[in-house]
């Protein structure tokens, strides 16, 4: 502890944030120490204002900063199709395509027995309810892992008998990738899933 | 921005962290989201704290809570021998070691005609002031690369006249690697200024 303790108590809390151990936080910490005051006040403000002015948009079950979320509450978008997807920034990966005007849920991981987390863990029961609202298609944008497929194997048995769609990402040689150096499980998957010309 | 803004916000100024692109920033900030709130509300405070509580020592020049710091004010260190360091960082290495019981002084760079760094832009001034009170040695810590070594030498040339001992520290093989994984730059100095048994 040769730190002087409001360095040492910033530099503990920075390495709690995911993959920042002691010695990057600390790199943080004295750059921020390098720079003019208004850096770590923006820095600290924005980051207390994240804690104080986010909630949880009780239709779609994003991250917002109103409920409900900018996207439910938008008139334009089709209620007919919702996108499921894992995590809330699994969204904007979804939206940078600028192909989809549906409408979202977000899940809140995926089902793995192994690390014990069943359906009642996720939001399963807050898209079900969704689903008499006009929904058509249910498009399942779970990760192309053994919990994501789980997980959209097992909307699909519950949402199909509704009477909806259900449908699922496609997964295969990423646009832009060679053949030659495409991993072996996108090309698993191409194969698996390949399409009729 | 498809982020909703005090997330978009948080993240635009997590990313200014050294080493921390966009995605990294959203992890963060996603992550902080799904903790408690406590977690960003400690980390915003501790960050506000270090930009408001923390001030250079006047004597040494390092970070400092207090001016002058717990280092500068501890009246068991030895006065006579002073380490001088580029970083502020590099004070806690020292002091890891146990084997130090001197002053230090932070240098604040070091000398780098590239990127128009010079002896004005560092703490010479600061260092020579604190040369007539009792000091013996001037251990010089600075980094073992171009620059480092032409600090070295600067000071050495600029103190050595005033009748007081310039030491460097010791550059060589780590101690724990063996010989045949050290890197080429080690091996050449430890060659160099390989000592008399």
């Amino acid at each position: 502890m040769s730190q002087p303790d409001p360095l040492r108590r910033c530099i503990v809390q920075l390495s709690r944030l995911p993959g920042v151990g002691e010695r990057t936080a600390a790199r943080y910490a004295y750059w921020l120490l390098r720079q003019p005051p208004a850096v770590a006040e923006e820095l600290g403000q924005a980051i207390l204002t994240l804690s104080a002015s986010m909630t949880r948009c009780s239709v779609c079950c994003d991250v917002a900063a109103q409920d409900p979320c900018r996207r439910c509450a938008d008139p334009d978008r089709d209620d007919g199709l919702i996108c499921v997807v894992e995590r809330p920034q699994d969204i904007t990966a979804i939206e940078r395509s600028g192909e989809f005007r549906g409408r979202f849920h977000v899940l809140d991981g995926a089902i793995s027995p192994m690390e014990g987390v069943g359906p009642d863990q996720l939001t399963v029961r807050q898209l079900l309810a969704r689903l008499s609202g006009g929904a058509r298609e249910v498009l399942v944008a779970t990760d192309p892992d053994v919990e994501g497929d789980a997980t959209a194997l097992y909307l699909a048995r519950l949402i199909k008998p509704l009477g909806l769609r259900v449908t699922r990402l496609a997964h295969g040689i990423a646009v832009g990738t060679e053949l030659e150096y495409a991993d072996r499980s996108s090309v698993a998957r191409a194969l698996e899933h390949r399409r009729e010309l």
